[in-house]
C-alpha cells in the first residue's frame, strides 16, 4: 500500500513548529509495511488543501491527514475531506458525549465551536480520542483510504496506535508485512563505507540496503517483505553476515543507538570506570557521555584543560613540553599521551581518554586547523596515541574528534583482556 | 514571492529522521518576507522527484530543495533539477579544489564518487560549502528560482545564511523589502514573557512581533515592510523601546546570538577569565562556551566533577559535606558554593561558576529530579548561590541549568564594578 502524509497547519509553514508528526506517522507506516512516498505540509487554507488532497489521491492509496481537527475557524481538515469526497459532516454521538462530559467535569461553559470537534464524515468509521476532544476519522471512499487525525502529538499517537492501526490492518489484510534490521557503524565515513559495499548496494533488490549518516556515525537499514519473522530472517541474515565479514570492526550496534551508548554499556558490563581530559573538544566528550542516564556508574568525571596553564596545573604536563622553542606543544602526541595518563592517575579511573587539537578557525602553534591528537590510557597496558587530520569547521572538527575517541574506546573495550 | 520547500531523502519518509530543515528554511523565508505555501518530502527516486518538481513549479516562484547532494548513487537532486530544466551538469572548480584538499589533508585516497559533490548545474551561481564537500546551486530558469542545498543541517544552515540569502535578496530586489529587529531574552520563560506583552502581541499589525523559543532562550522578532531603513526604524523603534521598558533586564542581545556568546564578549571586553566546575551538566556548560571561537582568550577550563570522589580529590570539597548522615550532600548550596570558590582558586580565574543538581531520570540523595544549585564566585565579592527547581526530562534540565548559569553570569558582568 502506498501512503501520503498531509500535515495541515500554517504554523508548520512559518517554521514555528517542527513536523514531528510526519516522522511518527512515517515510522509507524514503515513498521506496518506501508510505503510512504510523499509527505506534504499545507496551511489552513481550503483551496490549497483541496489541491493537496487531489495530488495525494492521484499517487497514493492511503491519505493520512494530521492537524486541523480543532474547534477554531481555521481548523478545516474534516470540511475539506467531506467536500473532496462529496460527503456530509455528521455528529458522532460518542464524541459529543466526550466533549460535554469534559466541560461538565470542569464546571466551565462549553463554547458552541467545540461541537465542531464531534463532527465526522458521513459513512466513516470514527476514531475515539482518549486524550483530547476532536474525534478522528477513518474512511474508504472510491478505493482511497483516508485517516484524519489530530495535530497535538499527545492525541495523535494514542489514536494512531489504538484505533488507526487495527483499522489499517483490516483494510490491508491481504498485504505482506515489512521487516528490517539496523547496523550502526563508527570509525568509517559514509562514502568509504558505501565504496566497500557498492556491489551489494548496486545488486540489491530484496532485501534492500539503505545507508544514512550523521557526523561520526553511519546507519545501514536492511529491509525485506515476508510473511513471517523466520522468512524475513532467512533473507536478511546472509546480508548481515556479509556486512560483518567486510566491515565488522566498524559495527558497534545492531540497533539505533549512538556510539556513546555502546561505550557506556561496555564499561558497565566490564565494570570499568572512565575519565576524560579534553582540550579542543572543551567538554563535548564528557557531555556526550553524561547525556546518557546511567553514565554516573562508570564515568568519574574529568578535566577541561583548555588553557596551557590548566594542562600544567591540573594535569602536571611539564611547561617545557607545552611551550618554548622545540617543545612538542599543547597539540602533540606527547601532550595527548600525558593528558590521558595523568588524568587517569588523578582520578583513579580504569581508563582515561584525551583530546587535544586545533579546532580552528585559525591555526595554533603553527599547526593546521583540523590536526588533532587523541590518547587512551588504561591500567593494563601501553597508552594508545593517534594523530588525526580532520576537515570541516570548528564544530565538525570538535564533534568528529569526540566521536573518534569514542570509537577507539569502543575498539579497546572489545578486547578480551579488558 | 511564493516558495515551496522540497526535502529529498528516503530516511525522512521512513521516519528515521525528523525534517528540521523544513522548519529552518520556513523560518528563514518568513523573515525574508517569502511566503511558503507548501513543504514536500520525496524519497531518493528520480521519477517521483521529477513529479515533485513539476508540481512545485506550477505553484511556486522559488523551489528550495534540501538533501540529495552527497556522493552516493542515491543522491539525485542535482541530476533531477538538471534534467528538469534541460541543463547539463558541470564541474565547479572551487568545489573540486575543496574536495581534493579534504582528502589530501587527511592523507586518504579520494573515491571517484566524491567528485559528484563538485558538480553544479550549467549556468547556475554555485554556492560554496564551508562546512562540507557538496557544492550548492542557485539558479533562475524560465522564471522559476531554484536553490539546491545540502541535507546535513551543519552544512545547510551556514550555506543558506552566508550565500543563499544574498542571492535571494538580489532576485527579490523589486519587492518591498522587509526589515526586522531581533531581541534575545534569557532568564525568563516563553509563556511568562508572552504574558507580560500580551497586549502588544494582540494589538500588533505593523510592525509584527513574533516570539519563538529555544530551551533557555526566547527570541522576539519585530518586522515591518518599508522602502528605506529609516522608515522601518521609525516604526520598529517605539516597539523596541516599550519592550526594554517592560523586560529590559532579560534582554541580552539585539542580534541572533546565543547567550554564551554575549557572556564571552563581555568577558573579553572586561578582560576577565572564567573557569567552570560542573556536576549534573557533565561538561555541557564548558562545551557551550568553547563552541565559540575566541573563547580560549577568556576560558581557562574547568573540572567535570561528576563523581563525589572527584569533587573531593580535585575540588577539595570535604567528604563530610558530600556524604554521611546530616551532610548537605553533593546537591546542596554548600557544595555549589565550594565548587565555584575552589575551582576559581585552583585555576586562578577571575570568575568561576558551578552547577550541581539532579538531572534524573531518578532522584539522588533523596532529592527530587530537577533540583539544581548554581554558584558564582569572583575575585571581588561574595559568592552568589541560587537554588532552582527545573521541569522537563534529563536533557532539558541539564540544558536549562547551563543556560541559567550563563544568565546569572551575564547579569553579574553587567555590573559596573566587574
Amino acid at each position: 500500500m502506498k501512503a501520503e502524509i498531509i500535515a495541515v497547519g500554517t504554523e508548520l509553514l512559518m517554521g514555528q513548529i517542527v513536523n514531528t508528526n510526519a516522522q511518527f506517522l512515517s515510522r509507524q507506516c514503515a513498521s506496518l509495511g506501508i510505503d510512504v512516498y510523499f509527505q506534504t505540509v499545507v496551511g489552513d487554507n481550503m483551496s490549497r488543501l483541496q489541491q493537496a488532497l487531489q495530488i495525494a489521491k492521484d499517487r497514493a492509496d492511503l491519505i493520512i491527514c494530521t492537524g486541523g481537527l480543532g474547534p477554531t475557524q481555521d481548523d478545516l481538515t474534516k470540511e475539506a475531506v467531506a467536500l473532496f469526497t462529496g460527503r456530509a459532516l455528521v455528529m458522532d454521538p460518542p464524541a459529543l458525549e466526550n466533549i460535554k462530559r469534559f466541560f461538565e467535569q470542569r464546571g466551565i461553559p462549553m463554547v458552541d465551536s467545540n461541537l465542531r470537534q464531534a463532527q465526522v464524515i458521513e459513512g466513516c468509521h470514527p476514531l475515539p480520542n482518549d486524550t483530547g476532544l476532536a474525534a478522528g476519522v477513518s474512511l474508504t471512499d472510491g478505493g482511497t483510504h483516508y485517516l484524519l487525525l489530530p495535530g497535538p502529538p499527545k492525541e495523535l499517537m494514542p489514536m494512531f496506535d489504538n484505533y488507526a492501526i487495527p483499522w489499517l490492518r483490516s483494510v490491508m489484510k491481504d498485504e505482506t508485512p515489512l521487516f528490517s534490521r539496523i547496523l550502526k557503524f563508527a570509525g568509517i565515513g559514509e562514502s568509504s563505507l558505501e565504496h566497500q559495499i557498492l556491489d551489494m548496494i548496486e545488486a540489491q533488490s530484496d532485501p534492500t540496503i539503505a545507508p544514512y549518516a550523521k557526523v561520526g556515525e553511519v546507519t545501514l537499514r536492511i529491509t525485506t517483505k515476508a510473511l513471517t519473522l523466520e522468512q524475513a530472517e532467512e533473507k536478511i541474515m546472509p546480508v548481515v553476515q556479509e556486512l560483518y565479514n567486510r566491515l565488522g570492526k566498524y559495527i558497534y550496534a545492531e540497533e539505533d543507538v549512538p556510539l556513546e551508548k555502546a561505550v557506556v554499556r561496555l564499561l558497565t558490563e566490564k565494570n570499568l570506570t572512565l575519565s576524560t581530559a579534553e582540550s579542543c573538544t572543551g567538554g563535548l566528550l564528557s557531555e556526550m557521555i553524561t547525556s546518557l542516564s546511567g553514565s554516573s556508574a562508570v564515568f568519574k568525571g574529568g578535566v577541561v584543560s583548555y588553557s596551557n596553564a590548566l594542562k600544567h596545573q591540573l594535569l602536571q604536563i611539564p611547561m617545557d613540553v607545552l611551550e618554548g622553542e622545540g617543545a612538542p606543544g599543547a597539540v602533540s602526541d606527547v601532550t595527548a599521551g600525558l593528558m590521558a595518563e595523568n588524568v587517569r592517575k588523578l582520578t583513579g579511573a580504569d581508563i582515561a581518554v584525551s583530546v587535544t587539537g586545533v579546532a580552528g578557525p585559525t591555526q595554533s602553534e603553527n599547526k593546521p586547523v583540523g590536526l588533532v591528537y587523541i590518547g587512551l590510557a588504561h591500567k593494563n597496558g601501553e597508552t594508545f596515541i593517534e594523530k588525526l587530520q580532520l576537515n570541516g569547521g570548528r564544530e565538525a572538527i570538535r564533534y568528529r574528534s569526540a566521536k573518534h575517541v569514542l570509537y577507539r574506546l569502543w575498539r579497546l573495550l572489545q578486547k578480551s583482556g579488558m
